[in-house]
């Protein structure tokens, strides 16, 4: 497998073209990024936690029947993927109120919720990605209902198996976002990427937050809380 | 029937009881306001035009088999309804691209849809009124599933009937927001006001504004263009 040119850049990842046109090659950047772009950094290591995390996290995910883009980790800071096209939708599961529900609902942080909640939100940074329900998804034209539906089944399946896998980790999973793609036969997979950049995850004993939190809000030292991440699910941080 | 004690004074409406328990007493007041109560004045003969145009819509809704809290129009300014537990969500009915939708998708104003989209709103002053999804629904426990759905079928179908009375008048239903109640027998009935205070309202044919939006966006006298809708509905403005 090559690689070849630079297809896209994102703000946490480059995205090259190879010489399958199914197949990309993805290198994880060290940009951290917040506040639709407000907030950013290089925070050196940090590529490499969140693709060996994210490579690990796949791999789980595809163990428990969970379809994703994810081929192989290649390297430190590389991934192969399959190409799929990106669904312009961010879907995000909540088990525990954190962040934005908090202030859309007035409810404490920290609460938890009896039933996953979904929301989708339209990847559009110029809107700064609003939350939409299901009749502005019928409206826009991104998914149709069959897939909507589809997306929040296997949004909820993946909660299912991350909450185990977090749990026996010592880690409580709040909420996390999820892309999703169609491949070249138009079948449904999970893409993106799933890590602290993704997640919200606390210490299930101290509450402490292991996520990109800790740069949203100054709280501490980002490379060493997915430090603890990737260790917690079986990886090593320092080769 | 007899007027009793002040039970609640809200920003357009203040409610008194009656002799009867299960019925109140409505009296419209001459106050406008917007953007969540940021913008106020006081326009004499608004009262009786939201008071004359709602009890006319709520009678036609009746006709067509929609029940409402409405009893009857007692005078210019008051009305009697039945008394609900208010459900604390605005319910908004969209025809046609406007307002905050523009804003969120990013979307032409005027641009037609092609079906209605239904949206829900957490009807909550300090939270500023938030767009919320099923999901949210289920987790405040505001309404349970089943009573979702039956606000969503019945916001349909008062899309529908008022669709046909404002196509006839001319007019151009472009969104309104619906608030719903249950009675003491936990029947769900449509309550608040129907009324170019909830209802977006352009003419067919020259698309000017015939609602509230002349106030919000300081671009007309709101009691002319409010008496051009009543007359237009078979009411007379001035007696």
């Amino acid at each position: 497998m090559e690689k070849g040119s630079l297809l896209y850049e994102g703000k946490a990842k480059r995205i090259y073209a190879t010489d399958d046109p199914d197949i990309v090659w993805i290198h994880y950047k060290n940009s951290a990024t917040a506040f639709n772009g407000e907030k950013k950094a290089d925070i050196a290591g940090k590529g490499v936690l969140n693709n060996k995390i994210s490579s690990l996290l796949f791999s789980k995910l595809a163990e428990r029947g969970i379809q994703s883009h994810f081929i192989k980790q290649l390297s430190d800071e590389e991934q192969l993927v399959k190409k799929v096209d990106i669904i312009p939708l961010e879907v995000v599961v909540r088990n525990v109120i954190a962040g934005s529900l908090s202030k859309r609902l007035g409810r404490e942080e920290g609460e938890e919720m009896p039933s996953p909640v979904i929301e989708f939100y339209y990847k559009d940074d110029a809107l700064g990605d609003p939350l939409i329900n299901d009749d502005h998804i019928d409206y826009l034209g991104v998914a149709t209902s069959e897939e909507r539906r589809e997306i929040r089944d296997m949004a909820l399946q993946v909660n299912s198996v991350l909450q185990t896998i977090f749990n026996e980790a010592g880690v409580i999973l709040v909420d996390f976002k999820l892309e999703f793609g169609k491949d070249r036969e138009g079948q449904i997979l999970l893409g993106d990427e799933v890590s602290p950049d993704t997640c919200r995850l606390w210490d299930a004993e101290t509450r402490q937050k292991l996520d990109k939190d800790v740069f949203r809000r100054g709280i501490g030292s980002l490379t060493e809380v997915y430090a603890i991440i990737l260790e917690r699910l079986g990886g090593t941080a320092h080769v």
